[in-house]
């Protein structure tokens, strides 16, 4: 079976000005890595029709999955409905499930016109349960348009993750030691070069006045992902010194080990 | 004077794994905006040939300025370098300069082969200075390509901000209220389109039991987006709440306030 792959595209004018700083990317990263579908490509573009819709259409034929954040809201910058119905050549609906949802969710007298926005999907677009403030996000096609508060797209996601055709999960180990990472590359290199089923990575560090390397070994086979570990390891003890296994931990947590 | 327009490629498995948070997106993003360049699009690429390259030739035709960040390192998976080259057409070489800044900032003997990949640059590129590490990034056409480790990059980015070519300072005003943004928005809708020169964004949040939406004018002109503000302002009072302005805070304080 061919590994499914995921693109995600950011719509927001928030990020790009750099009033907001993203969140929705690692933890989608790290979520898709764990079905067994790598994120193979991030685009953030601004709340701009022409650019939304090139975006969208690019990521759409290149990748199994796209993931949408941002842009469903009820104000006039929220557009990501209407440019994923050009995307694909359909019309925009106020969808009636949607309608019931937010007629239910909103006290008599508060489903404004700028609210009921949020019930609008494109034609054939089947919802996606929000399950924190009621609007939902929709799929059509390969793509899911999710919110962009997170807390709000992490919870839509949870409820299509049982969807998702998923591969084998990418699997991973990571190496740190007290190594400038100059030092290590070599040795690293040809591990790398006797283990191509598995990818490698290396992340320098400096913090806190220590520096060092974190080696990450990525790849869904457990035994191939060791074997290259364990050439890893015998390289950081051959320059002098001891690997600690980080694996899971944060980057954070690998320099301050 | 046309606004000149800056876009971003971040070239990092690591990011599109969910092993790091980027950190650089939001430090371009704010600085750029400062300039008077606003940040239009950012790429997040895997660490291969195709993807670079075709991110960067579609990147560097349609904006001023394109910067990458991340592949300069002296690993096997730093390919940023030779792909940048190929994108203009161009060799690769070791650039004389970078030689002798390495030459100096190592021990003798520790400027081995790995480490002397970071010397290599496309033919025709300038250096751009690394006061943190001495590895350089450089310049080639519109394009900048500097680290991915946030400290280096940014010191790199503060030595050349003074050769871009800035517009006017992107300038802006938050105000931030109690009431749900569905509430707001058709008023905010209206305040846009009688002020066509600013841009205003409305940004929802739900913290720690409470609710509201800041409302963001953003542009070129003081007055422009003063008098917008003004009406956003009387559109809340009218609301029965009292507009905070929050300019300048993080999102997070916006909630907190």
């Amino acid at each position: 079976m061919t590994q499914p792959t995921a693109a995600l595209l950011v719509v927001g004018n928030e990020i790009l000005s750099g009033r907001t700083r993203d969140a929705n990317v690692q933890f989608l990263a790290a979520r898709l890595a764990a079905l067994g579908i790598p994120l193979r490509e991030v685009r953030i573009v601004a709340d701009v029709e022409e650019a939304i819709i090139e975006a969208l259409n690019a990521l759409r034929a290149r990748y199994t999955y796209v993931f949408t954040t941002g842009g469903i809201g009820p104000t006039h910058d929220d557009i990501t409905v209407p440019c994923v119905a050009r995307a694909f050549g359909v019309g925009v609906r106020r969808h009636p499930e949607a309608v019931r949802r937010l007629t239910r969710h909103y006290p008599p007298g508060q489903l404004n016109e700028a609210r009921l926005k949020m019930t609008e999907a494109p034609e054939g677009a089947t919802l996606i349960d929000n399950p924190v403030s009621a609007a939902p996000g929709f799929a059509i096609g390969n793509v899911f348009v999710l919110a962009g508060v997170p807390n709000i797209m992490q919870a839509m996601f949870e409820g299509i993750a049982p969807r998702l055709v998923g591969g084998r999960p990418v699997l991973s180990r990571t190496l740190t030691a007290g190594i400038g990472e100059g030092l290590l590359a070599g040795g690293v290199a040809e591990v790398q070069r006797r283990h191509a089923g598995v990818e490698i990575g290396s992340y320098p560090y400096f913090q806190m006045g220590r520096y060092g390397t974190s080696i990450v070994i990525r790849g869904t086979e457990r035994a191939a992902i060791d074997a290259a570990a364990a050439e890893v390891a015998a390289l950081m003890r051959s320059l002098g010194a001891e690997p600690r296994d980080m694996t899971g931990r944060s980057p954070e947590d690998e320099a301050e080990a």
